[in-house]
């Protein structure tokens, strides 16, 4: 594997995921063809991974395969996954980043193992208590960045300002949206709504106006709508409103397939906008939106979707390579500090961790 | 205004909404023409409502108008409306139902001086802490029940497992379930997962299986998919969750149309799945579902929506007279004792309120 000082060199789990190791290597050899900066570490069973990439001669240069013993299995317990991990291609790869040898981590693994993992052996970004899940979505605007999305059910206000300070920065990086507003989810929009946490989260958001461009509260008609660029809430909330997104995406697909089935007229009207249909369902696919990722780890280590496909995949190196080439992780470092600075100076009886 | 036994007496806030009085008169001529043995007390201007009732001849034999000189308008904040409610049409339809004189009360008015005057002078039914706001849904399969969709911003698991004893009989005596299935909103089904007010209330619920057909966690999805009967969750989840599938709903119905719009072919498939395309918004529209109401009070008191037009105020009427009529108050008195022998039965060591 050649590497130059302008190559970025990610580990790969090559065994985490439904479809591993094949929409690995697959994943890999898609994100290579789209940036030919990108090499690889492939952590994972040298006697499945070697024949996977005898047919993209551009990987095979661009890679390195380090063997690993074992490997966690999707049900695996968390709390059991990780105690056994030590030799696995998901613990390995993470301990890449660790240790210098890579500058980020995509797995598709067990998600609770590799949160633990990546926890431990990469800790935070300093003044960032607990990662959380970021995802993009499509809305009638703009996509969105949302945040958290299930990594921690009980969040207190000083997380949520850490989310907003994340979110900021992540779509300017990644989304490149310049000066993104931010709002933090809630039951209305009036001050004096909501619970404790995000009152007082609002209270030192307001404060700092030369951070952050703190649009206020939202309600969750907001998310789809494209009210925001950057959506702010805690892992309970946050995660029950994605998911009841997407089973509502489902319903509305199914129930309109169903009623178009009804009449020979509606099917008539159904083939012929069929081009219409597809454009929307390129717009609500996943597949096109970058995978859930964890953000606020202090190494970039980026989650797929346990049921991601090569393209899936591919999409979750770019999003590791922007994270890494951008230097993510060291702007949201910066920005937390300024958002002190800047409360300090225009609220100094605001208490902030 | 005639009345038999058989007859269920309502008061009607005549000035609440944003098209009151009109669309109040409307809903209660449309009310009484599906069920004639309907009485109400409008309250409300007289100069305002009398003229609007010439039209309809069978209302103004089944109606008797209290006059109340003032009303609380939409904007004003609950605290000062309740303060200053003595004399309005909202106020003295609710005393109607505290003193005996109707059996129940249908307001589109101010929702937060309605909830606070309701609880007030209603009380709540014995066993229950809080009033939940609950609301019907469309799913892929049957409708579903949902609370609290706002009314409490923070939830304990003695509430939630309140919740879920009046979403079961509301399913039961209101949609006609049997045996309705009650799922818990979490972010995972697995057992060790959510926070300490999901867990406890999980614990307490699996204690009563002669009392509810506790089907265990939902996620988010499972709303959509119609996995379970009744959905139970704290009022700052069930709002923001509920506001996010309104807005995905909005969202994809202008994306469509938008997309229809960009060739002849796609405009030409639209016209002629109008058909369909009807169906999908029928089963979407708020209108034909009720709308979200308040359980849990000593006394019916039912909240249309303040942009409610005549058939949602009618829809909302339909539910005052149900909920009398199956006199839902005391069947849910009695379902939480129920519960409570239930577990002590069955597991004498777990702890409710």
């Amino acid at each position: 594997m050649s590497k130059s000082s302008q190559h970025i060199l990610l580990a790969l789990d090559a065994m985490g995921g439904d479809r591993a190791p094949d929409m690995v290597i697959e994943g890999a050899a898609l994100a290579l063809a789209k940036n030919s900066n990108l090499r690889f570490k492939l952590y994972g069973d040298q006697a499945k991974i070697s024949p996977l990439l005898e047919k993209y001669s551009a990987l095979i240069k661009a890679s390195e395969i380090i063997h690993t013993p074992d490997f966690i299995a999707n049900e695996e317990k968390p709390s059991i996954a990780l105690r056994h991990s030590k030799n696995s291609s998901m613990r390995l790869a993470v301990d890449a980043v660790r240790d210098g040898h890579a500058s980020g981590v995509v797995s598709a693994g067990n998600t609770g193992a590799y949160m633990a993992i990546a926890k431990i052996f990469l800790k935070m970004i300093p003044g960032i208590d607990r990662p959380a899940i970021i995802a993009s979505l499509p809305t009638l605007k703009n996509p969105c960045v949302m945040l958290d999305l299930g990594a921690n059910v009980v969040c207190d206000h000083n997380h949520l300002v850490q989310f907003a300070i994340m979110g900021d920065v992540y779509a300017q990086e990644i989304l490149g949206v310049s000066n993104p507003s931010i709002g933090l989810l809630n039951v209305g929009e009036e001050e004096q709504k909501g619970n404790d946490a995000v009152q007082e989260a609002a209270k030192i958001l307001r404060c700092a106006p030369n951070t952050l461009n703190f649009y206020g509260f939202i309600e969750g008609d907001d998310i789809g709508k494209g009210t925001v660029d950057v959506v702010v809430t805690d892992g309970f909330t946050g995660n029950v409103a994605l998911k009841a997104l997407e089973g509502m995406a489902f319903f509305i697909m199914t129930f309109m397939k169903e009623v178009f089935k009804t009449s020979w007229l509606a099917r008539a009207g159904y083939l012929l906008s069929m081009f219409a249909m597809k454009k929307f369902k390129n717009k609500l696919n996943a597949k096109n939106y970058n995978g859930a990722m964890l953000i606020g780890l202090g190494g970039v280590a980026i989650k797929s979707h346990g049921s991601a496909d090569g393209i899936a995949f591919a999409n979750a190196i770019h999003v590791a390579a922007r994270m890494v080439s951008h230097d993510l992780n060291k702007k949201i470092e910066k920005s937390l500090k300024q958002l002190y600075k800047d409360i300090k100076q225009n609220a100094p009886k605001v208490d902030v961790a």
